[in-house]
């Protein structure tokens, strides 16, 4: 890498929906709502958009909704503007803020948009067009492994190499739902003890039903300028701008069958692509450095090995981290004040946009009850495929 | 749009497939074979590549593969390098090579590899997946209508206001098979008689069975990397220059239901994307300033109307510019010397890839029988959505 993202691109617009089931709400509603919310957020005409980037994963897996740029142009009427679409696993909403800041560092343009969005929780063909597609051609899924089966794998290795339990998991899960319930857009908001986790149904062992995050319908935007333009063009006093953003391809699926080095305690996607990041926003040592973190919790195991992937703790320590109350509001490095993907709900594409949003908000003190005091610098973190592909950003206030 | 991407952003190596049934390649196997053809094009080591974009259209359409970034990570062995994936109708290919310019351009990377790829010949849920789909679902197809159909509407239509005939579009025909008769690589390699065409099984009137683009299998690949290193770092006295890349999402569907001021006769969207191009390149009179040019040729009358969407001649003057010679080999403004998607085959995601490694060979003196002398100056040209997207490239040699 030649040169350093750090401090090109500003974040000067945040919308996101509430997220759940949303029956009521088409795809192209959630789309409008978010965008509508950053434009006003941001105070730009939208007319001052000059291209923008839809990140949605799967949309012949749910509905036809976000196949390519039209889409969202049609949904805003950002006719005839450049709009591209971006599809990379769980890191999709993150991919549509990565291309759109590229676009503005790289001089084509100087305000974007980008928008992440999945609507899962209904659409006739939900189930028989996965289903058909898993059941016969996915080399993992079509062996029987489901995303809880495949990530109950490391569970089962992590607990046998460092000792860790199901109450560990349960940590996770019960912060996670505390931070949701502080969160008015989060899909479940209630809190829930330790033996509610614990007690809950089976569904992967040793994954409960607290240990999964939702299935959910959501969107996320965010409007990018050149970092120059925030206050001079647009009269922002605070806003966010972007240190660093890595992206990993690494290690395939969750097995040795396709990769004999595959280390089933850990991802190395998660690894290679934070130290992209830190190295572009020059952060050392991340557990000082950074203030709150969203990391991927699609499952309670997931975040724990997060701690560790992202260098907040060494290996091992991530069930200490958590019970110790370090990763909770008030805790030394509060991680997933959103509620996390366990609370929040994981519309795939959302999700990176959403995560960078929330952190948007609380750099700029916006979070209320689950306001972290005096943050300053974030750090956003999405893993999917599984585990083949992470996103890293670093964020900081201007 | 605050600067012109003209001028940062250099071609160094180009791979292409062979397109058409390739039964006995994977889609990895396509991938690998055009991307160690541009490996082996540039002189580079294929370590040197620091980030990666994948263009494919439809995964869940006709395989699983191309889902993410990591299925060319996992197919070129990139790993733990940064890899996207970018879907964007038909101009998927090129929305792969335009992100990629976009992070050369931004400074975040040097040298970065663009792979378009598309398998739609076999594969187990050929059909039903993308059938079932589209019976339930799609706003314009759930109605009965094809691509073929679409665009035969605009035929229809361009032939009650200009007085065009099949006549007209078997021109098109005929001079894209000759072009392809000279390209190894083309699916479709025999010349055509304008009789053959005109008495070809019709598919949707007034378009018959060689008025349409076949279904091919195959892939492209592209070595980009910052202009000022193409010769000082890579030892290369010639190469291709990124002059302009324009995109435009415009008119959505063919119809004036969801679009009142849709006109049948042109594609706003290729109008906008090449005047941005234009602009960025400095172009403003291009049929005079343009060498070679390959166009979307999804449909014979597809060729026509671009000729006048892009401004090489003006509205209802398509016809005399084909009948003419001026778009073939010899002519004023060779299009398509390819063979274009008529003969070439159009693998969807591989497609804009194709047409920009072709050019690169045009402009580089590489093309043998189907060269065009002295080319300097070159036209891209991808449109999808139907009409609902564009994709406009300048290239030059340096």
């Amino acid at each position: 890498m030649s040169e350093s993202i750090s401090g090109k691109v500003a974040i000067i617009g945040v919308g996101i929906t509430k997220f759940g089931e949303l029956f009521n709400k088409s795809y192209n509603d959630l789309v409008v709502d978010a965008a509508f919310e950053a434009y006003e957020d941001s105070g730009i005409n939208p007319e001052e958009i000059e291209a923008a980037w839809l990140g949605t994963y799967l949309p012949l897996g749910w509905g036809f909704d976000g196949t390519g740029g039209p889409s969202l142009a049609e949904a805003l009427d950002l006719y005839p503007k450049p709009v591209s679409r971006v599809s990379n696993y769980c890191t999709t909403g993150m991919e549509a803020v990565r291309m759109a800041a590229m676009a503005v560092a790289s001089g084509m343009h100087d305000v974007v948009l980008a928008v992440g969005a999945e609507k899962m929780r209904e659409v006739p063909p939900r189930g028989s067009l996965v289903a058909q597609h898993i059941e016969k051609l996915h080399p993992m899924y079509s062996k029987g492994r489901t995303a809880p089966g495949s990530f109950a794998i490391l569970a089962t290795r992590y607990f046998e190499e460092y000792g860790a339990t199901k109450e560990d998991l349960a940590e996770v899960a019960v912060k996670n739902h505390y931070h949701g319930s502080l969160n008015p857009r989060a899909h479940f908001r209630k809190e829930i003890t330790k033996e509610q986790v614990l007690k809950a149904p089976p569904v992967t062992e040793p994954l409960g039903l607290y240990d999964c995050c939702p299935t959910t319908d959501g969107a996320a935007a965010l409007i990018l300028c050149k970092a120059g333009l925030a206050e001079k063009r647009f009269s922002k006093k605070d806003y966010v701008l972007i240190d660093g953003m890595g992206l990993s391809c690494a290690t395939g699926y969750i097995t040795t069958a396709f990769n004999p080095k595959f280390k089933f305690t850990g991802f190395e996607a998660t690894q290679h692509a934070s130290k992209q990041a830190y190295e572009q926003a020059g952060i050392e040592n991340p557990l000082e450095e950074i203030d709150v973190a969203e990391v991927h919790d699609c499952f309670t195991i997931t975040e724990i090995l997060n701690y560790e992937d992202l260098g907040f703790v060494k290996k091992g320590e991530g069930p200490d981290f958590v019970k110790s109350g370090s990763s909770k509001l008030g805790g030394q490095l509060p991680v997933n004040t959103s509620g996390g993907l366990k609370s929040c709900g994981h519309p795939i594409g959302a999700t990176g946009a959403r995560v960078l949003g929330d952190l948007s908000n609380q750099l700029l003190g916006r979070c209320g009850d689950r306001q972290v005091k005096n943050a300053k610098k974030a750090l956003g973190h999405t893993l999917g495929g599984p585990g083949a592909v992470s996103s890293v950003f670093i964020l900081s206030k201007n």
